[in-house]
């Protein structure tokens, strides 16, 4: 009965997605609706850019930032400056994002550049980190400690000019359908996880494959995979994986942050007039505000919603962190002796972070507090 | 000896100030430079506003921010759109910002809401609460919460329409020149101290002055206080107090977060077209990202730099702490008990804060890790 029920919940909510992403989508070239203008209307060419995304626009925080940024753009050009936004898999699969734009088959994306891991190994150092910097220490290394200019010049070999346009917390450590109490319960667990975490979790014994979201409450109701981890709690409720696997762990060690871009292909960006650049560099950044504003505000209520329903929010155990931690270092390790892009981009930020210590440690009450 | 050369030292320092305050304020009219732009250019009248401040642009953080939001603004504008940053008192006394908006002396500034204190008591709720929420979760407040529709109606009573436009976090909780063991040490201390932190002391015992931010570190020297407030470390640097008062104190329980908005007259705001209101919002809502980057990016090398000179880095006993927390509680529900307008955002901001919790306690790794 269980599995019926959670089955038919499953398929509602896809068939919910997928209606509410086809609202979301617009018409290439339509644009979104923009209130007339008396005054502020600018001039110069438009810019009509196809906007591929990596994560559905109906996903809280994680897939709809991108849906802001591009109204915002609208808004403050009276329509001239238009980003269609593209579902992913609509015009390009959701992990080559970068890559159609280095080959300009879109002139633009929305993306996590961990998914350019394969091709670009430093890549996931400018997406997300285990036990790695929080969304406002990421933001300041960005800004203020030299990480555009390494993200840029790492992407410059590419073609492609990234933008920091989004940046959300914590994704939680994972859907469990058994306790984690040791180490131990790790080893041949088989679980959907991305990224350096996975590598991680890959040494520390679990059997680690990739799946898209669309695939994961079949594969854990199924019993294919014993836990997954996928993103925010907004985001996880959405795709139902408590009913199939009631153990959610916290605190979310393999992603504290995780930072999105907006890609341009290089040529394209750099014949653009500066009152342009201007301003997709001033949504984007304003992109991040209200990126992170909406990751810490829609979790509180979705995690009271969970514990009401059975699910168990469970907690990490030290032992357990410490050991993944130690485990991060070696792989953080060797990444940087295989690539002196990686090395030059960890050491940046491992500076930074030894210096944003002596702040984060004194300034702020405890979290408990 | 050691007088001497602090005085000496503040004179440099002031006089630098000046000079580097002087050379940040652009002639009004003549706008900042702008890249000539082919094809970028905005249409439609131009605006050309004053915009006075309530800090100088010469501290970074606590005032370079709205340098940043103006040049946002003027090249996104390809120049159409100048605000004119005056420094504080130049135009408009750095207290009295809000009030020359709504007589329309000036169209716009950029302030602390906490001054309006006296006039709006509710006032400082949207700009820093002791014991309150920290920058992102204020942000997740503002944009997701509900406490943007809050601060507006609260201004619009007084013709001014309020922008979120920056934050920084913790103001370090002051600096001292005798060690504050415990809550007794406090009483008859000397201190200043601003907005409802200086209410929590005032009641634990202290006698709290406000003095603009050039004459405190004259006062300290002279010993006509015994302590002060100011902000972050890499401010309170430039003012030289490590050198007069070197016991400086933390966590910042009395300014988790700052927030600084943009204020415009009602009218005015309501008589632009939608596209210039679109590009203020994104210009100031990006003007949070960025303030909050140099906020969190700027302190760790300036503490480091007050160790080696030998001020003495202190953190506040829990004792002290809790005992602070609940006089706060006690002065946050006498305002709530005289004022509806506080207690409706009060209300709110609670509410969001025991929603939040259920999220910060579980998505972070403890901070010392």
């Amino acid at each position: 009965m269980i599995t019926l029920r959670a089955a038919a919940f499953a398929v509602v909510i896809a068939l919910l997605l997928g209606f509410i992403g086809s609202l979301a989508l617009r018409p290439p070239g339509a644009g979104p609706a923009v209130l007339a203008s008396s005054g502020g209307g600018t001039t110069g060419p438009a810019v009509n850019w196809r906007l591929p995304t990596a994560f559905g626009t109906n996903l809280p925080a994680l897939g709809d930032n991108p849906l802001y940024v591009a109204d915002a753009l609208a808004r403050s050009s009276s329509g001239r400056i238009v980003l269609d936004v593209y579902e992913p898999a609509e015009i390009v699969p959701a992990f080559e994002i970068t890559d159609a734009v280095r080959q300009r088959k879109v002139e633009a994306g929305y993306t996590w550049l961990g998914y350019d891991q394969g091709r670009i190994s430093a890549a996931p150092l400018l997406g997300a980190v285990p036990f790695g910097m929080e969304p406002w220490e990421f933001t300041a290394w960005w800004y203020e400690g030299g990480g555009r200019a390494l993200g840029e010049a790492l992407y410059r070999e590419q073609g492609v000019h990234p933008l920091l346009c989004g940046i959300i917390g914590p994704e939680t450590a994972g859907w469990f359908r058994r306790q984690v109490a040791t180490v131990e319960d790790l080893k041949g667990l088989k679980i959907r996880f991305a990224g350096l975490g996975g590598k991680v979790l890959q040494r520390a014994g679990a059997s680690v494959t990739m799946l898209p979201g669309g695939e994961i409450f079949q594969a854990l109701e199924k019993g294919a995979i014993d836990a997954t981890e996928y993103a925010l709690p907004v985001v996880d409720d959405k795709l139902g994986f408590d009913r199939v696997a009631p153990y959610n762990y916290y605190p979310g060690w393999h992603q504290p942050a995780t930072a999105f871009h907006l890609v341009v292909n290089l040529a394209l960006w750099e014949a653009l007039p500066p009152a342009d650049q201007a301003l997709l560099e001033t949504a984007c950044t304003a992109g991040v505000t209200r990126n992170l504003a909406r990751s810490e505000g829609l979790q509180g209520g979705v995690i009271a919603d969970f514990t009401a329903r059975g699910a168990r929010m469970e907690t990490l155990s030290d032992e357990v962190l410490l050991r993944l931690r130690e485990i991060t270092q070696e792989v953080l390790a060797e990444e940087a002796a295989a690539s002196p892009d990686f090395a030059r981009i960890l050491a940046s930020q491992e500076a930074f972070r030894a210096d944003y210590a002596k702040w984060k440690s004194r300034a702020y009450l405890p979290r408990d507090f």
